[in-house]
């Protein structure tokens, strides 16, 4: 077949003597000169961090990288006690979870932010913007993003100290004072605590950053796959999958057992 | 059922205002304080990194973020191309192949040295004992670990550079000085450039730094995890997945293609 | 903590002598009785099928199976290259692709179908169903799911034969043709070709066997996991992984290689 | 770069009205025809079953298709959890868990039956070939697999039902009797019920089919992903991941909630 089309990635050729990435020479500009963190916002912005963006950024990451036990951590250990010799596929396990439900809140939050105000330079109400949504969201009965939380009440503390990052790096514009905003109407209007929780911070401060929402998701996942190989090293030195999976089988098929249907002929 | 055996995790807890990470106040003591790389490092050996144990760590780390188009990159692509509303699975589907092929030699370096060098204070003639290994995987016929590489020769650029890191933090001990005396000796004997590649002094290197054999493999699962979420980013602007996958069909299926048997009755 | 809800699992149980499965005694009533395509039937609709809904299920299944070398299949042998001891990881490199774009068309088909239809033994007019579903997805110009082939024209040989097997086992009611009204209506009005595809074909006998839309993309994970498992197979036999990426990254980084930027100071 | 290996896979092509899967004509021979265990044979042997090799080969896939709560389906059930969007990666974290500890052991006990005997029609006295293989892994002091199990004693009731099945269709040969004599010869020697599990039965089973053991997981990850398809749906419908999560959370992290250490300065 006669190509159609011509495969091209810009992300990193070798020589015999030389490797790039992303245009820096990787022995000469990188290794020992940037951290895992700023790999990361190379990845994502095509380009090494400022100082500035290089501490906000790595404030993000490290904010997500340990949960503790959670649906994710679990499916990771579960996966270690089938195959302990491919710790790859113990994270791969834990990482297929970040999905719509605890990870996507992250890139909804900064998705409503970036809607409403896609210029953070225009000169807008930035009330007038929040009210807006937080009426649209309850008109549709949706669940605003990046707000309360069922641990951290009255306030996240991760939210408290991001947005003091947030403060002394210079990301602190119309992106996280919207967020407050909506938090505080939210709260108004629903009558009950709706503080702004972590991913309803690194939303806010993802957009201030001008990173993408599309690529919110991708803080979460790097974040979250440092934790998970703590989470295979504990398992291995001590385990709780085999317990967990006994103790849950044990309780769940006590309705069922011993109950069969005689089967019909096809 | 009545447990068995006591459910244990030492790595997170959370109160309505505290967040615990191994040991750590994840808000005082971890945003804002330290990089992505030392959540890296505090996962594998249960505390923060002293300054020279974060410049090494998050150098071995950066070193295996970006291999560009290789397999792995290849499959995170590919899962993009049919599911691109899962980032987290794309990225998944590239950790899988971190297997025994590519990234397994890490860890199989630092296994050989670890076992050959079981005390590194120990008083031992290196150069007899890399002598024994070479001879040993020589009448075995197995491959030495961390030699050889077929782009970079006659040396890996990114060994200098991590060993130049390793002398200036103090991690330029027994292991990286066996490493060299294998790679010598296996030269010698063996008539063909065998210089130790990156995955051979990151072993070397992670047995100076009292990282478990067991672990290396997680090092690199931090750092193309990573690597991966550009790669999708990268194949969402400028995808190559498909065209790969046309050009693959249509060759791969042209000697087949019109070629049937007639099925034989059961 | 004290318990907030009881797990429970219907699924399976077993003593020292028998083994419960979805309520038929695994011993006694399916090894040796029925088949793995009624095992798939078992798990979706919780009982067995009959002689006509066996046939029918695994006509559907035996469909998906294998479409050669796609995006998945790739995904897959390029996991197998780098952790060729993993073959379940392998497959579930290439389950992770079957997402939206693909796999994603069957459940959309039937969910149109059955929104459209919530109870098929209705009285309703279907062609003017179907003028409307069309008319509808035209001017919200959305895609309208099961319609049109790249290489299947003007017909799907796998439509009509499943549509052949639907007519004698009875699965051949307002459904599927709805599904046919729809595709005849799409082509006039769009002026191309746009025959009923496979997963047109199974989303539509989906529905007449009262399989739920959520379900549908459990029939192609069942499936393809057949099919992945031929791939490493294969992979291992008669490898093309390697020379894939090796031709991939050579033209792909084409464009930026030797191109180094000068690092700018923090 | 010029290409050098031919890209070639014979598993599947198509033209504008033909579809061909391993020699067969998709829609003539396959679809309405088969089932998918037959399917399943032919990936793995390149051609369809004979009625005795189907009916044998379907009994193997379905006694292994549901294990019900397992570690497996509870990663599967987790990442549900997360990503209850993407069905495919459910069953895909279930399917990583399928490694050396649960369903390696039906390649390992294949692998030792066939290492054994590589001429199933050479004349040697099976009894003294047990007896030497139970004493070589007893002084290795190896775990001799396919056999004893925590619940099923002293019989495997799968086992019997296995073998039963082996005898009608003709699959009884040297392979299963030689299983038996381990069996027979380990419990003597060490003097503990050692009856053939499901896994030791497959694996004797697999090697009168000629199914060559490399391939014998592929038996197991076709028939679990048939299983945890069910899981989903289950669990979409009657949760419980949420519940296991929160209730082993609070246990294990009992022990660290509130303790901190003082971070060192670097």
């Amino acid at each position: 077949m006669k190509p159609l089309r011509k495969l091209r990635s810009d992300i990193a050729w070798s020589t015999h003597d030389e490797i790039g990435v992303l245009g820096y020479d990787l022995c000469r500009d990188l290794i020992g000169k940037v951290s895992l963190g700023d790999m990361g916002f190379l990845e994502i912005a095509g380009r090494l961090p400022n100082k500035q963006e290089s501490e906000m950024f790595n404030a993000l990451l490290v904010t997500l990288v340990e949960h503790g036990i959670v649906p994710s951590t679990l499916a990771t250990r579960m996966t270690h006690a089938g195959a302990p010799e491919s710790m790859q596929a113990s994270v791969a396990a834990g990482l297929l979870g970040l999905g719509s439900v605890f990870v996507g809140s992250t890139e909804n939050a900064a998705r409503m932010l970036k809607d409403a105000l896609p210029n953070p330079e225009e000169d807008v109400n930035l009330r007038a913007l929040a009210n807006g949504i937080v009426d649209e969201y309850r008109s549709a009965k949706r669940i605003l993003p990046g707000l309360g939380h069922p641990i951290h009440k009255p306030t996240d503390p991760r939210t408290t100290r991001l947005f003091s990052i947030a403060r002394r790096t210079g990301f602190n514009g119309g992106y996280v004072e919207l967020m407050k905003l909506i938090s505080k109407r939210a709260q108004k209007v629903l009558e009950r605590d709706l503080p702004i929780n972590a991913t309803g911070a690194i939303g806010a401060i993802a957009c201030e950053m001008d990173i993408p929402w599309q690529a919110c998701r991708g803080i979460g996942v790097m974040a979250r796959a440092v934790g998970l190989v703590g989470h295979v090293l504990e398992e291995s030195r001590q385990p709780m999958a085999v317990e967990v999976w006994q103790r849950t089988e044990h309780e769940a098929s006590s309705r069922s057992r011993g109950k069969l249907r005689r089967r019909k002929a096809k």
